[in-house]
Order: C-alpha cells, then sequence, then structure tokens
C-alpha cells in the first residue's frame, strides 16, 4: 500500500506502547557509535547499546546512529540506556510521521522526511534524531543510509565538523535531509519537460498515466516536506540551549533550502496542472482533426451515391417517355460524371473555403 | 437525511431548552460509574444519576458513561445531579455539534466527532466530555461503544491511567477518538488505491459513482474532523487548571495526531480531485479510439459503396458507345475489384501513416 | 432584479441623506412597544415615536419594534425621537447593507441578515437593532415579522428573559436571526440530495438549471452571512459596557451558530461544485453509451452494404467469363448471405471482446 | 492598450523624473480654485499656480482642483508652489498606479481609482489627493471630472460640508470616488441576469464572448478596487494629525462602502464563472441532442438500405431455384416492405424505451 | 533544462564549499571599480581584487561590479579580499537562489532577481549584493550588464547619486532590478492582447501553444518576483544600521513597484486561464458547428438513398401485380423525383426550425 504510510496502534492503546514489527519486514540491524572531539575520530560499527555508556559520559561529542528497524527489544534498551522519552520512541518505531521537533526535558526530538526517487517513484525514508548536550542519537529506518557523507567528512582530519559540537553535526545531517529535495526535485523537472515535448508531439494513453502519477507523487511528496519547513523554523525559532548561536546562522541556510524545495514543488504541482489542460485539449484537438477530415470525406460522397443510386432505378422506361429517358441519351453516362465531379469539386471548394479541412 | 445532520430547535427557542427526541430513534439508556484510584476500581453498570452522589463527593477519581441518546428527563436528571450548564446539555442533546471546548465556570465541556466507517460509508457519532477537577462525564450518543478499551486498561492492575487523575483520563478518551480516523482514513486509502486501479483498466458508471462517493464522504468527514484539530489545540494553549503539565506533553502527541489525520484527509481528496480528472480523460480517451477505429472503416468503405453503385447505373449500352462500356470488358469486373482494393490499401496506409488507427 | 440588491444614493450625495422609497414598495408601516420588567410586561401595538418618551425614560426595559419600510419622515421624526445617529438611518433606510456593528457615543448599531426560503429561493432581509442602556430598538424590514416567538416568551409569566436586561432581549434577537439559519439549508441540504438521485436516475435539462440555481443562492447567501460571523464575533470581543459579562456566555453559543452555519454552507458549495462535475460525466457517459451502439449498428452494416452493392453491378456476363460469374452459380445468393452473416457475427464478435458495446 | 495601463519610466531612471506626455494625449487643462469658511465661498476657473498663494496662506480652507493631464512644466510649477514631494509628483503623471497613502513630512498623499463604466466596458481614472492642514489638493486626469457634486454641496447656503475642515472635503471626495463603484457594479449585475437569461434560451458566439467580457473586466476592476479598501483602511488606523476624529466615523463609513464593493465584486466574478460552466454545458447538451437525434434516424434507415439492396443483386434466378426465389414471388414487393416498415418500427419502439429520443 | 534551474551541491557537501562551474559555462569575467564621492568620480574597467584595497579604505563610497559568471578561485579571493561570508558566497555561484536578504555582522547580503524578455521567453538572471559602510560590491551572472544606466548616472556632473552614501546605490541598483518587471509584463499585456484577439478570430493548435507558454512563463517569473517583493519589505522593516532614514523613503517606493509587479502578474494568471477557457470553447463551438451542419447533410441524404435503393430492387414485375407496378406507370420516375425534393424541403424546413443549421 502506498496511500496509506502512517503506522498506527489500534485506537485505546496506552501512549508509548512499542509493537513489535511484523518478521518479514524487519531488517538486520547496524548501530555504529562515533566519537571525535577536535584532535581524534573513534568509529566503532555494530555496538551494543550497553557498550555506548562509556562514551555518552565523556566530554567529547558522540554520535550514535541506528540504522534499519529496530526490534521492540532494541529499541526499549535503546530507550532506557539514552533516556529517552516513551511517546518518542513510539513515533520512531511507527513511521510514517509528520516531520516535527518535540521536545523532551534536556532532550531535542526531531523528526525528518528523507525523500529518495528511483525509477520517477519518490520513496520517503523517516529519520529520527534525539540531541543531547553532547551526544546525538540518530535512526534511519529503511535500507539506504544516507549519512555516509557526514561520516566521511567526520573522518577528515581538521574537518569543521569535528572541531564544532554535536549541534553542528546535527546541523549538517538536516542540511543533508533537506538537500536531499533537490535531486528528487530535479528529477521531477526533467520529468516534466520531457512531458511536454511527448505532449506537443503525440497524445497517448501513457502520456495521461504519468502525468498522473506525476500529480500523485508531488502531492505525497508535499504532504512529508511542507511540515518539513516547519519544523526547521521552529529549530531556528525555538531558543533550545543545546543550538549555539553560531549553529544557528547555518540553520538560516538550511531553511532558505526548504522554503526553495517547497517553491519548486508548487511551481511543479501548477504546471502539472497546467500540463493535464494542456494534453487533454491536444487529445481533443487531435481528435476533431480526425473526425472532422471524416466526416468531410464522407458528406462529399454522400450525394454522389445518391446520383448513382438514382440510375440504378429500375423504371420501365417503355411504359413512358418521361421515365428516365436520360439512360438512353449517348452522352448521358458521360454527363453524369461529370456533374458528380462537378459536385464533389463544389463541396472541396466550398469546406476549404469555410476552414473544414 | 445525511447531509444536513445537525439537530435545531424552531428559530426563537429559549437558549438551553431540552427537547424530547423521537421515540423512534431513542435507544436504550445505559449509565456505567467507574470509580478508581491507585489501589483499586469499582465499576458499576446501569446506575441511576441519584446513586453517583456519593462516589462524586470522593478524592477518588470518577468516571460515568452515558451510552445511548438520552430521554429529555434523564438528562435534566443527570444535569442537575452533577450541575451542568443547560446550555451543554442543549449540545448534548441536540447531536450534530462541531467538536469544541467550551468552559462554564469549573467544568470543562467538550465536544468530539467519532467517525466509523463501514461499507465505505462514515458515520459520525458525537462523544461529549464534562471535565470537573474529580471526576469526568461522558456521553455518547449512537450504538457504537468506544471506550471499552479504555475501561479495560483502567481495569488491569498497575495500570499508569489508574495512578494519574481524570485528566489523563480524558486525555486518553480523547486520544481515542483522535486515533479513530486513522482506520477511517486507511479504509479511505484503500478505497484510492482500488479506484485509481479500476481506473487504468475500465471505465464504467460505477467508477464514477465510487469517486463521487469517496469525494463526498471525505467532504462530510472534513467539516466534522477540522474544528476537532482546533479544539484540541486550545485544550493545550487554553491554561485550565483541570488539566495538569503533564498530561499537556501527551495533548501535544494528541494534536499532532489530529494534523495527521487532517493532512492524510485533505491529500485524499487532492487524490480523489486527482481521479475525477484522470477518470474523464480515460472515459473520452476510451471513446475517442473507439469513435476513431469506426469512422475510419466507415471513411474506407464510403467510396467502394460509391463504385459499384457507379456500375449498378442502368445506362443503355445500345444507345451509344460512351454508355457505360466498361460493362463490357471481359475483364471489367476483375478490373474493378483490383481498383476497389487499390483504393482501400491506399487509405488504409494513409490512416495508418497519419496515426489515426 | 435579484443579483445587485444593495440601495445607494448617486455618489456625491452628503452623509447622511435619507431618501424617500417609491411609494409602490412602501408597506404600512407598524410600531409596537414592549415595556417589561420582572414583574409586568405593556404591549401596545401601531404606537407613535412621540408615545414612546415616557418608557424610554423609565428605568425598565423597553423595546420597540418597527417592522415595515419606513418613510423618510417617519424615520426622521424616529432618529430625532430616540437620538439615533444619522449615518446609521441611512443604512436602515438604504437596505442590503452588510451585516455589521457600529457604536456611537452610547449608542451600538447592529445590522444583521434573516434569511428565509420559500420554493427553494433565498429572501435576505435586513434587521436593524439599536442598543441603549435600557431600551432596543429594531427596525424589520419585509413582510415577515420574524420576531413573534421572542414576543412571545417575553409575555410568559416567569420567563428568564423578562429578568434580565435588554442586552439579553439583543442576544434573543440576534439567536433567533441565526438560527433561521438552519431551518434555510436543511432545505438546501434536502434539495441537494434530491439532486444527487435525480442524477444518478437521469440526466435532463432542468437538473442542469436546478444545480445552478442551488449554486447562485448559496454564492448569494454566503455574501450576506459571512459578515455576520463576523459580526457576531465583534460583539463578543468588543467590551461594550451595554452588554453583560453574563450574556457574554449566550452570544459565546451564538457565534458557535454561525460558525456552524458557514460550516454547512461552505460544505454545501463544494457538493454542488462536486456535482456539477458528476452531472456533466453522466452526461457525456449517456452520451457516449449511445453513440457508441449506434456507430457500432452502422459499422457492422457498412460492408454488407457494400457487397450486396457489388452484386448489383450491371457488368455483361456475356461479354466474358469472368465478368461476374458467381451471379450464374446456382447456390450464389445462399452463398452470398452465408458470407454476409458471417462477417456481421465476426463483426460482433470483434466489437463485444474489445468491449465497445 | 487596455490591458497594461501602468506608466512607467524606462528602468533605470533617476527617481522623480517628470515625463511629458506625447502631444496627443495631453488635454487641455484646467485649474479650478475654492476658498470657502462657513460664511463665503470664492470659486475661480482657470487659475495660475501663481495666484493661489495668497489663498493657501490664510486661514480659510481651500481646494485646488486640477483636471487633466497636466504638462510636465504645469506639474513641475505646481509642485514647487505648493511644496509636493518628487515622487508624489512622478505618481500624478505616470498614472495606472494602484490606490495608495503615503505620508511626506506633514502632507497627505492619496492615490485613488475612479472606475466608469460605459457600453460595458469599465475606465478607470486615477484621482490623486494632496492634503495640507488648510488645503487640499486635488488631480484628476481624463475627460470626466467627478467632483461637480461636491463643488455644488460646497456651494450650497449652510452646508456642512462649509462648516468643516478640509479632511472632510477629503472624505467627501474619497467617499465619492467609492461610491462610483455602485452604478458600475449595478451594471455588471443587469449584465449577469442579462446573461443568465440568455443562457436559457439560446447558445451562440456572442454569448460566450459577453461572459467573457464580464470575467475581464471584473479581474481589471478589481486589480483597482482591491487596494482602495487598503488604503481607507490605512487613513482610519494611520493616526494623521491633518485627519480630526470627527471625521474619522464618516471614513469608517466609507470604509464599509469598499468592503460592500469588494463583496460583490467577488460575488460577480464567482457568478460569471459558474456561468461559464452552466453555458459549456448548455452548449455540450444542446449537441448532444441534436447528434443524437440525427444518428437515431441515420440508424433506423442503415439496415433498411440494406435490405433494398439485396434485392437489388442481379443473382441469376435462372441458374437454379435458390438464387433469390423471393423476386419471383407475387406478393414480394409487399412482403418486404412490411419486413422494412416492421423492423423501422421495432428500433423507434426500442431507441424510445432506452430514451434515446 | 529550462525548469530546474536552480544549482546546488551534491546532499552532504560541507557548508560554503565554492565549486568551480563547467568551462563551456563560464563567460569573462570583468571587474570594474567605481570610486566616487560629491566632487570626482574614478572609473577603472577590469581591476584586480588586490587592486580595490586602497579605496575600500578610504571615506569615499565605492562601488565594485562583478559582471559574469567568477571562477571558484576569483570567487574565493574577491571573498577574502572584502570579507565576504562562506555561506553567501556560495549562493552567488549557485545561481537560481530565491530574492533575500541576510545580514552577517556589519554586512548586508541581498540576492535579487532581474528578469528579461527575448522573443516572449522570459529569462531571469541572479544579481547578488554586499552592502558595507562605505562601499557596495554587486554580483550580475550573465551577458546582458544592467547597470550601465547607473553608472552613466553616477557620471553625470552634479547628479543626486554621487551626493548621497552607498545605501541610495543600492536603493538605485535595487529599483533598477525590479522596474525591469514592467517592460517584462508589458510584452505579457502585449501578448495576451494578441491572444485574445487570435481566438476570437480563428482557433489552431499554435494558439493553444502559444496560451500554454504564457501560462507557464508567468508561473516560472512568479516563482522568483513573488520573494522580491519580501525581500524590499525585509529591508524597509529591518532597521540596519547601513541603510539611512532619507533612502527609505525611496525604498517604499520600491516597494509600490514590487506590489504593482505582483498585482500585474496575478492578474495576468488570472486572465491567461480565462483564455484558457474561451479558447477550449471556441474549438469545441466550431467544431460543434461543423459537425452539425454535415450531419444534417448526411441526414438529408439517407432516406433519398434509400428510396432510390427501393427502386432499384429487382422483382419480378410479371410475377404478380403487386410486384413494383410504380416502375410501370408512364410518370414514376418523375413522381418519385417530386417525393424525394419533397422529403428534402421537408427536413430542411424541420432542421431550420430547431436551429440546427
Amino acid at each position: 500500500m502506498t496511500f496509506f504510510t502512517k503506522r498506527y496502534h489500534p485506537p485505546g492503546t496506552p501512549p508509548g506502547t512499542l509493537t513489535q514489527m511484523p518478521a518479514e519486514e524487519a531488517m538486520p540491524l547496524r548501530i555504529r557509535l562515533i566519537d571525535y572531539d577536535k584532535d581524534k575520530v573513534t568509529v566503532k560499527d555494530n555496538v551494543e547499546a550497553a557498550d555506548c555508556h562509556a562514551f555518552l559520559a565523556s566530554s567529547s561529542s558522540t554520535w550514535i546512529h541506528v540504522q534499519g528497524h529496530p526490534t521492540e527489544a532494541a529499541l526499549r534498551e535503546l530507550g532506557s540506556a539514552f533516556s529517552l522519552h516513551a511517546l518518542a520512541l513510539e513515533d520512531v518505531l511507527n513511521t510514517g510521521q509528520r516531520p516535527k521537533v518535540d521536545k523532551f526535558d534536556d532532550q531535542l526530538f526531531i523528526i525528518m522526511s528523507l525523500p529518495t526517487i528511483e525509477e520517477d517513484r519518490v520513496t520517503i525514508q523517516q529519520v529520527s534524531l534525539f540531541l543531547h548536550k553532547t551526544f546525538l542519537i540518530s535512526f534511519c529506518v529503511g535500507d539506504f543510509a544516507p549519512f555516509e557523507p557526514v561520516v566521511r567528512r567526520l573522518q577528515a582530519e581538521g574537518s569543521r565538523l569535528r572541531s564544532r559540537g554535536v549541534d553542528f553535526l546535527l546541523y549538517s545531517l538536516i542540511d543533508l535531509v533537506i538537500d536531499q529535495g533537490f535531486p528528487v526535485l530535479e528529477d521531477f523537472g526533467l520529468q516534466l519537460e520531457d512531458l511536454e515535448e511527448q505532449i506537443l508531439e503525440s497524445v497517448g494513453r501513457e502520456t495521461l498515466h504519468r502525468i498522473h502519477t506525476v500529480k500523485r507523487e508531488l502531492i505525497l511528496l508535499r504532504r512529508m516536506l511542507w511540515p518539513q519547513r516547519e519544523a526547521v523554523n521552529q529549530l531556528l525559532r525555538g531558543d533550545y540551549e543545546t543550538i549555539r548561536a553560531e549553529t544557528l546562522i547555518y540553520l538560516r541556510d538550511c531553511y532558505d533550502h526548504t522554503i526553495q524545495v517547497m517553491d519548486l514543488l508548487e511551481t511543479y504541482r501548477d504546471m502539472a496542472g497546467s500540463m493535464l489542460d494542456i494534453y487533454l485539449s491536444s487529445v481533443s484537438n487531435r481528435m476533431n482533426d480526425v473526425m472532422r477530415v471524416l466526416t468531410v470525406i464522407a458528406t462529399i460522397f454522400i450525394p454522389l451515391t445518391f446520383i448513382v443510386g438514382v440510375y440504378g432505378m429500375n423504371f420501365d422506361r417503355t411504359a413512358g417517355a418521361w421515365n428516365m429517358p436520360e439512360l438512353g441519351w449517348p452522352f448521358g453516362y458521360l454527363l453524369i460524371w461529370v456533374v458528380m465531379i462537378l459536385i464533389a469539386v463544389l463541396m472541396v471548394v466550398f469546406f476549404r473555403r469555410r476552414g473544414w479541412f
């Protein structure tokens, strides 16, 4: 199912309930820990929640990234290990949430939507981020691990990322998630240009289908990206003590990007709508042309067929001089051809004049 | 009548008038009293208003749930027993109200809309809630008793619900009412997916009817759910002394859900609109294809029929050498077939080239 | 004229000019005075402006209701008798005003729109109200006297209305005017249900006309009722000393009703729009069905007619053995029937398979 | 050119540049000076800028009205004579400005749009007003001199206008300009009623053209009148010392009128849109009716023509007993007529039953 | 590619990264330095970044204009020379940004969109402006150098521009960029007038294409100009110390112009939409006319062709007296002509009466 991607508990479930995912969907869980300060970086793959405590307590910045759909037990363990709020954990598990920012005590909880496009079909992965004073925990449900570029930047010697705190790391992750919207929209831009050309050349059923798909995907994309803008704005205005002033200037740049993304999206929606109009009138124009030409042809032959019908009648010429004397004229046959050609020519001229074909 | 579901008094009726429902609609009234604190739970079914006083006076939390359409007398009795405001009681009786929050002295009056769906048809039940310091009174008009899950949670030993006050119970009821929107929208999501497939396969009249029904149901649903969001927001911002700060964090989660519900609803409305467009153009496309093929067939036969008509004419070949000499040629008949086949082939080629069939 | 119902002076007329209505429109003016307090009620019909002074000066509540189109002179007299502002009087006379609240010194001037429906056609009557500390003057231009229920409630012994001030009377009148919207909208609801059924059954020209009428009436109704909501809201928020706090709780209920009215109106507008779409596609569906069946019939007969034309040609069978030998076969005629039936059957099968009829 | 009526300088021109109008557009400039107080009025036509100084310096109120398109030199002279700001003078000359209020030191600069309608075509004249403490300068570009009624009121003995300051004169001029919207909209109301009737009676090409014209004129009108409302609101809220409190009560009335004008305009736009829908479906309904009847006629004759074709075939009845024996039956001809009439009747009945004609 | 004109880095790139443009796009970079005060102007073309330091340090106003796409190295050099913020430089390079105002320390960074139109196709050039206390740096990417008029005004002796600071220069540049919208919109106005005439005269495919192009260009233009209004408003309200109060009065005029531009744009969008409706109904009207006339012609001949078919049947007149005796009547042939002409005339009259052709 594509249209309804929100997971939810049966109404009446206690708040904060964590429900095990059906087994077939669960993917192997990978937890990666990165502990860094200006001077050194430690990367540990496939750690356990218990292994992290030492790093969290230290004054260096720590980033724990959980990739894949966590099991209920794993999430509960992570939750108690890092003291994450039950309502937030529920949202991590029940993917399909709207982007938002929530504050639980000294912990900032952020949900973002990461769009990816493959063969003109948009997929939205949910990214959940917990920001504390000295550590950041990120959850990304799905196959696609988007944060590799940031990991590489962290590992690069002398990177600005390393010399700043976890709030700058948070910015880097959010920036990456938002900028992911540009290639997706670029793909839509290309599709629309392609469609525009296609409409001018020929109008088949698959054109209609494609316009419809673009419109539907844009509607779905809009639903997930619109609140993203609001969420980043909330981060900017929220005056959270875990985000430093020098990071805000970068988040403002981020906010600009969300506006640009929404702007493009709305423009494309307008265009897709406009293209449907053009498609429909192109189809009807083309149909009209065909029908008009064919009808004109038919109309030209109708009186001619009548005339030859007349001279196919079997009136008894011997019964009276007025019974079809034409049939007995020496040049009757030629005359009738002349008459018919004349009629045809006159009709063609008349129809042409009125611009009917 | 489905479109106009608002009950109202004749204009000019004094405010707070309670009117008896017509007998055939009235369902048996069931009043259930649940008195609870951390340690014990008392559940009494089918109590009378008079029996409740002792419980209301106690310091333990008390929940009185009234299921079914109350008679005028019963409501008046309940009203005076629990000192409910006359204007609020009027709204309990006149169902079809918009969700809202009203404050009468120390009493909070909340109206919610509980949507249920059966065979793709949405029904809205009105839920009315009165919140006092130590007790909560809920009215649910209709057959469907939605609050059983909460009753079970209350009866469960050590449930968080029991250790908190009636404001948390209020949250639990509101949460349940709002989350009821998800299965309803899931049903719409499935219908839309189903419709989308149906449109691509075939276009019958019942498809149009279904799209129309979905659109209409979404319009009606929207009318009742939109103000729900506003009402929950008012609870969040209202600074009511009967709602404690620790409950607000849960209500905020609730508010998120109302936004998600509206979001989905708007998305589905967009999609239903877009589907109607696609349906219409599919129908016209299909029609055009049929007509074009048929017209092309007709157009090919028109000149042929004319030709055979020509040689059906009865010109007197003995009257002159120019009168239809073709009829006397030994291979005239074969020749005419060759000519006709040639014309047909040329026309087919011409029409194919121009992509007319 | 229905679309433009605003009376106005020629541009450049001094403000506060009162213009005499054309004689044919003027209806007999009826002025009724009701003076009441908790203990007694005095009702006087057809009073003169001069008779009212004694009552206005008294401490009891006084309600003067003017029904019908006042003449210029009468209005001027009333105006000076009760010291009403010239700009307000101008608005009383120039009906077709938007609902609004104006404050002139200690006098509150309120314009309301009273909708009535008759044979599916909406009429709007203008109701003008002046509220002072101890008296209320109401003007209702038109035949329909809406305030009889309130008069009866005032006359009833022990009515709440009598024990409260003129601000509660003001609320009662406004409430009545607003609640008048419900029966009007109920009528529209019934019309829409009726139309929906009608569309599914048959599509005639009068259906289109009815949809159009409903849409137009809803547009006109909306124009007058939308500002009503704003006006009541202004009364709620305006902090006017002539309206007491205990009346505000009732006005809030009133405001709820205006929202419900607008809500229903917008829903019905959406539905009427949606119905037009359905109507149009139903019409085109039905037309398509007819045309497709007829065209298929024609297409089946076209090759058959060509074949019988072929054997109606007069080629001279004696001129050569190849000239239409079929005509001389003993079973030629039967054979040709077999061939034609075969062609017809094949075409029917082919068209059925492709679902063309 | 009608769509683009904004005059503008080439980009990069210094601010405040005054450009001479092309000579053919320039109309003779008429400057009229009116100096008045409670007791006396002086009216001077065709004055020069230099003549005005004495009046401006006096304590009496002075109104200078400039009618027609001023030349660059005249404007420059007026500008320096009355110390008007260069940017404001630029806007006086470059007509097609949006209505607005600007404040330059102690001088209030107001631009208004005066709509006039002639033969269903709207023209917008720009009115520019400068308000000082004791004098008001008005510019009206165009032939139509709208302010004659105000001049007559000023000359009338004992008029309220004379006893109040120039701010009341300002109100009177603005009120006149705004009220000019009512006759224009009344004209549109009449056009729409006319169109509605026309649509129900017949559908020709000129109907479509008229609907289009109404829609376009309303779009253009809306563009100029919408900011007018904003401008009057700014005067009301702006707390300008040149406008006295007692004049504000009148301006509030003015503001009400701008709302009513916009209200009507939006309603008419809705109606024109709705009318286009109705027109389109009427056209297609009518076309469908015609086509259906004609196609039914054709379909009835198609099998009949086939039958007569069959008996026009020339099979050799002497070659075998099965070759068209019907031709030799004594009542064959009559029989065939009976068969054909039967077929025709059956088809008519069938088509009628299905409601196809 | 036209639809997606936003340059962006791959998601995950560090903020402030400058990427070299692909070589083929890079145009020769021209840097021009203008140093001026009230008394003298120095203009230097093709300066290097290093040459500018002396001028920047001086108290005179300095304007450095960079025309063309800067290379990464050049930009980096300029950036460090004038201490421009890295995030701002990134936006200068990644053209296709939305207009905006950003503040970095004592430096104001403004992005504007300069529209130009050529052969009815809009191009948007990005203009980036950095305002310091005593100098202004402007970047204009693209071939078209728009600021020549301002340069000429600066060089003119005694120009107001020279006697004011760089903030007035900033205003002059912004004013020029915004006023550039007027000729562009004038072009659209002309196109729309042209289209309106074209629609009334004839309806071809290229008309549809033009309407579509206008709509699409307006959508794209709107996307870039809408935020321009917001940006200028931010300059007005932002209370920036680098912009003096006397310049604000001019910027307010600028803001008026952005509103006028958007106003016209929205009006044209409405009109283009309305024109598409008219086009579509014109096409369908015209088609209907053609089809109706042709179908009427066909329908008239159908019964006639049937009649001549009847008398082409070969019933054996010798087999019985009832077998087609008409064929033997002396005036049978004439009679049949009379009958056919009668039928034709009756049908023509009937169709005319019902207004079918």
